[in-house]
């Protein structure tokens, strides 16, 4: 266990008051020597410094608490990954607490909180119309930002419009000449689903498309749920020359399923996903996609969250542009 | 910023000593009405109990640290989501820091240590030949418990034989009639790389066949790299019937390069992965791989290091079977 304070100002005869005036850096007027034997005290016993007795101001380097979703989602992996490597840059670290599940979230900021991190950055679109987390965040001491919409608002978004993602998928495909167009959707309780499909329709309706019930199917974001969703749309609405699925990951799934089904991507049926992951680009054929800029919005919401720690104000909300990426997975409407 | 238990102390018109009993949970002899009056003020003005000021002994609940690589490594990630989970299943929370330099290993768990978690878990495989984070594993005041080796001992160690894997890989191959067989490596300077190198050749030799030189590319675990490295593989061995590609991140990209020489999968080359990631069994066709049971091996890993915690002796070598996953990448050798 951890060496104590007390421990070090035993050992250096010296009182606790002392030992940690020295060891926490406060400024503090002490004897050369009774400095020089506390510190080496506190070497042998390898004693070390809690993150918690020391003040921010005190303190060149801070703390950032990361409250995120399941880190096997490669989308919130990579915002958490950027979002550390910019507080790293910045010569700061990053504790990440993960939520597994909605009743979780309240639990694992408490976790972040006791363990005294500097501020909060929240990656965690599973929570995101959760009364409790939200209340628990404006609570909270710290200055926190946020990638997903907060119950209750107060804390500041970054963020993409998601409703221009399900517009420029929808142009793209229609640009093509596709007018029998399905879409492979997230859980449509999302925020994020809601804005797709709202800026899907809104493009399909403008060409003068309708989108039938039948030509939307849910699934979970998963490589399964994908495959067994497209598999459904193929057997609702097997006129379709054209998909637009909500992930890259899902896509896979998509891709797969068409397969089975002898529809060759993209002669027989156009696939177009979302998030432009890695793999996209080495898919056979390769993914054509709308990029959301997930390492751009990791950096960004720390660099906000670390103006605000140093007493800076920041925008409420913050919106990074998304971007289609054509590739080889769509095609014009074949002529048949 | 955190209210401190000076101010709950002061609002409740009692000692330091005294509100810091009382919140933190030590045995205390003190008036119910002045535990009382301490919980109200301590409620209202929103004070967090920190982590280092109770020790483990009065609480329920521990917070296991994780040391990880780059979480964007999806065998990283499903590791260390193992782990939470396993320890968020015992009522316990972990906290994550990442390393993203070998530089900055120690620095990462000199964090974990600051913010006062209660044991360690390693899942850093690129800093395994580090004497540094050896050494300050071994100095730290925790039980540690680590996925991969950990340079100069003593830490236990829980993973996958890896020479097993290289094994089976090159006897499914070669049970299917290939001879001339390549393999896209990892970092070589890797101990798992090294491994399955070592079976690998120790199956081709048993069966009485080579493997040259030019038929061994080194990559770097990403799609990218398997991708190049495959087209380097086929410029300089192209007789080879079949591949054994070190992980299935690079079986992706190795599968497109294969398809831009025109080569298909598996009726002019048999691709064979490793790992088993949730994509593998999506792609078209099918990716034959050796599942390593990277959520088994997070499991085991918590639940080792929660054993230690509680003070129970654990082995120093733990380790977890790989499985041959026989799907449609490989066939047998065509006859031409």
């Amino acid at each position: 266990m951890y060496v104590s304070l007390r421990d070090v100002a035993a050992r250096s005869g010296v009182s606790f008051q002392t030992a940690s005036k020295v060891l926490n850096g406060r400024h503090v007027v002490v004897a050369a020597s009774t400095r020089e034997r506390i510190l080496t005290a506190a070497g042998e016993l390898g004693y070390i410094p809690n993150a918690m007795a020391r003040g921010l101001v005190s303190r060149t380097s801070v703390t950032v608490g990361v409250l995120a979703d399941d880190l096997s989602d490669l989308a919130v992996s990579q915002f958490v990954l950027a979002a550390q490597r910019a507080a790293a840059g910045h010569g700061h670290t990053a504790l990440i607490s993960s939520v597994h599940a909605r009743a979780d979230a309240v639990l694992a900021l408490r976790k972040l909180l006791e363990h005294r991190v500097d501020g909060i950055l929240v990656a965690a679109p599973s929570v995101e119309d959760d009364p409790k987390i939200g209340e628990a965040l404006r609570r909270s001491p710290l200055p926190a930002v946020s990638i997903n919409r907060i119950h209750g608002g107060g804390v500041p978004l970054v963020g993409s419009d998601h409703a221009v993602t399900g517009t420029l998928a929808a142009e793209h495909l229609l640009g093509l000449g596709h007018r029998l167009i399905g879409t492979v959707t997230g859980p449509r309780d999302r925020q994020v689903v809601q804005s797709r499909m709202r800026g899907f329709r809104s493009a399909l309706r403008e060409a003068g498309e309708s989108l039938p019930a039948r030509r939307v199917v849910e699934a979970d974001w998963t490589h399964a749920g994908g495959y067994e969703a497209m598999h459904r749309l193929l057997d609702a609405a097997p006129e379709i020359t054209a998909v637009f699925v909500h992930n890259d990951t899902m896509a896979v799934g998509a891709r797969r399923a068409l397969a089975e089904r002898g529809r060759r991507v993209p002669d027989d049926c156009s696939l177009i996903g979302c998030d432009d992951l890695s793999f996209a680009a080495f898919l056979v054929p390769e993914l054509t996609t709308v990029r959301v800029p997930f390492q751009e919005t990791g950096e960004w919401a720390a660099k906000l969250l670390l103006d605000r720690l140093r007493g800076g104000q920041i925008p409420g909300r913050n919106l990074l542009p998304v971007e289609l990426i054509v590739r080889a997975s769509t095609s014009p409407l074949p002529h048949r």
